[in-house]
């Protein structure tokens, strides 16, 4: 019994999108807008273009943000974008127990968007170069949409947010998802992340934005500080078809691995007050832990000329020192494999997510035995110390919360000696195709994973 | 690089199962074990072999239950099992808008498993006969394996749970994924749903066991009240190959709707003490509602030969009326779709899941004016009333927490003019292999999704 014409109908997947993917991939020394290599100047320029000034400012004196009578809240006045606050967390039999401290709290969920068209056949993204307050140089290539959805209600009553319509209201979504970000440092943060395609003849190409091929993002992710965060977990999502002749285990068992890993661990949160938080010292000037560990809250005033708006002050978080998250990978039956850790964070929605083999600032680990550190931490410093990466890379976190968030980025080839087939507990094997699988849905892959897949997506490292 | 020999590999997914599955659903009439007009009889006879009792008792006399001075959280004195507790809920736009209500707590994530096994060439699948005090006919048929985790790590003393060990253990893993349970009565409740093969060539059959084909269990949720909640939502999770020419959406397309509704939506909930929820009653005898809508807090005793423990008193949470949870579907281009609901319920970790078109107790809206009342609960009752249903059954929900729980399940047929092809903000046509492949992961499809999902995977209703 047919009530309409079978024309309604279409394959539910579409085939032709991963070819067409790894042939952008492979296109690396120039795309149809610029040459790679001219691209770090073109930033450079952008940021002269702008009148961009951030300097550091006591928290107390942030423009329109205050603490709460009470819950010790840090919060704007608008009541929206984010605020500081405080979580409590009780993870029994994990490494530190049970412990209370700040976190970011964000509920809007945002659009990470890229845009991506076509030139002489070959797929271009659209990126931008912009600025965020706590990046290093300020400026990076970013999605073509990043906006919070404070930006795109223009709840601050900034400039309209560039090419948003192609995303609210789009031609052809290649994907689209919500991804977590740092379990860490934000409490159940979630962005959207969208790939979107367009027919239109002309996308009129604004001053700050630039056309790439996947191939040349893979190359500027092999320099350090250039392309954000919020451009890599999105590259991440890119739905790639990996050339692999198997696995080490089916996909059914891979997340029947991780449904027992969710299943284990007895994971009890709440959101609190930030006055709830013992332990972290607030002065005039920052929120922060005895001895500077794990990170403080940091308050910057920002003179810029090409945002929404012209001039605001704000929170960061500033983390104590750089970061490490690398992967371990082997080539299993010749395909390569990388060493996931399902790992538990304070902020995730759903207890754990996939992470690299390491993850962990190193700084934070030093006062403890060697045992009490992070595994695989000092192979993973060892084979650096010796040049045995196979990639690396200095990676800023998100800019518009983060202060000089800075992560080393890598892979590092490992054996069975130190990695065998049959890893300790909370550690599994899946392929790079896997792992890009995965991002089709959200909160299973971590955004430093992600960073680390977006590596491999883009062809900014080969295993 | 190959560090390992290519036998390690194996394919990523295993092309054979749909099409033993679809085999099993074939046979209907009669399976190695039993033939299915037997069941019931069986059934009957396995109630009568145990001396079953249970009793409602005033909630304050429930042996090891108490009210927590303070939060007034009705808890057991081993602090397991689950809890009475209070939710604060804000939906900004909800037809509800803010609320407060009590909720079950149950942070520990169960076992809901099933046994596969080849009898001649065909899967048959090992079911148990099980009571549940809140079922009104006490004894259905439950999964393999249904245990909480204080079940199998034996809290409470009794008895050894049956065919654990093919779980905790698994031979060969078909499915498994954590999925939710009912999110206006639990708290972000989720539980492991797996299917898991053996290929033992004697598996010992206990006492209240049976082996069925999945055609069997097909015919007997034609049935009211014989296959039990806990089976029902591990048969939906049942990989099947459903083969369809195309659909009305891609899957991308789909996904990208529901990441929309879940950003669209600004819900936000927090877990609060009992004693925090105004306006329900707690009398000696149960904690409820004036005018008796929703629910209340019911206590029993139990008196049992075949449980793991022989006697035991527990609250349940009791319905005020029979709920109606039904599919409108459409034959769009030839192929059979449902339209889903991406509902909004308080107790869901992920904000909205799909539900079917209507998913409602109509005797809590009786006081409201029509244009208040659920979309296209008219329709599905106007149907129901004249026999335009497809399928109709009842069906119990989970008779370990609740009581009497008794929802209507239908499949109702509608067209362009009730429902069209572009349906209004919340709803979506997808077909029944997406809503199927959906169920490899957790909180997408809720459970009374997956009641009707199972009665597609099973053959009980072809549409």
């Amino acid at each position: 019994m047919s009530t309409a014409a079978p024309a309604l109908l279409r394959p539910r997947a579409a085939p032709a999108l991963p070819a067409r993917l790894a042939r952008s991939a492979a296109v690396t020394g120039a795309g149809h807008h610029m040459r790679t290599d001219e691209v770090v100047g073109w930033l450079a320029r952008r940021t002269r273009a702008h009148r961009f000034r951030v300097e550091r400012v006591p928290i107390t004196e942030l423009d329109g943000w205050s603490f709460t009578p009470g819950t010790g809240d840090l919060v704007h006045r608008s009541g929206r974008f984010f605020s500081v606050a405080g979580v409590w967390v009780d993870v029994p039999g994990g490494p530190t127990g049970r412990w209370r401290q700040p976190i970011v709290h964000q509920p809007e969920v945002g659009v990470l968007g890229v845009l991506a068209k076509e030139f002489d056949g070959v797929l271009h993204f659209l990126t931008q170069a912009k600025m965020e307050p706590g990046n290093p140089n300020l400026i990076q290539l970013s999605p073509t949409v990043q906006a919070t959805r404070s930006n795109y209600l223009r709840v601050h009553r900034g400039a309209e947010v560039r090419y948003l319509s192609h995303f609210m209201r789009p031609e052809r979504i290649l994907t689209d998802s919500l991804q977590s970000e740092h379990g860490s440092w934000f409490f159940r943060k979630a962005n959207r992340n969208m790939l979107v395609g367009t027919v239109e003849d002309e996308v009129l190409l604004a001053d700050d934005f630039c056309w790439l091929t996947l191939g040349q993002i893979g190359e500027l992710l092999r320099l350090d500080h250039v392309v954000n965060m919020d451009a890599r977990t999105v590259v991440a999502c890119f739905p790639m078809a990996v050339p692999e002749a198997g696995a080490l285990h089916s996909d059914v068992e891979l997340l029947s691995w991780l449904t027992g890993e969710r299943a284990r661990h007895d994971v009890d949160v709440a959101a609190i007050g930030r006055a709830g938080v013992d332990g972290w010292e607030h002065d005039t000037k920052t929120l922060g832990r005895p001895y500077g560990r794990y990170f403080r809250i940091t308050g910057v005033a920002v003179e810029a000329g090409s945002r929404e708006v012209t001039g605001w002050s704000q929170p960061l978080l500033e983390p104590s020192g750089t970061g490490i998250a690398a992967f371990l990978y082997r080539h299993i039956g010749g395909v390569p494999h990388v060493l996931a850790h399902a790992k538990v964070e304070a902020g995730h929605l759903n207890t754990v997510e996939l992470a690299p083999t390491v993850q962990a600032t190193p700084g934070n680990w030093e006062h403890l035995p060697i045992e009490s550190r992070p595994p695989f931490l000092d192979s993973v410093l060892t084979a650096a110390e010796r040049g045995l990466v196979r990639y690396e890379a200095t990676h800023s976190e998100e800019g518009g919360r983060f202060l000089d968030a800075d992560i080393r980025y890598m892979f590092v080839p490992t054996d069975e000696e130190t990695a065998p087939l049959t890893p300790r507990a909370g550690y599994q094997w899946l392929t790079v195709g896997q792992l890009n699988s995965l991002t089709a849905h959200g909160h299973y892959v971590n955004v430093q994973a992600r960073t680390l897949l977006a590596c491999l997506n883009s062809g900014a490292v080969r295993l």
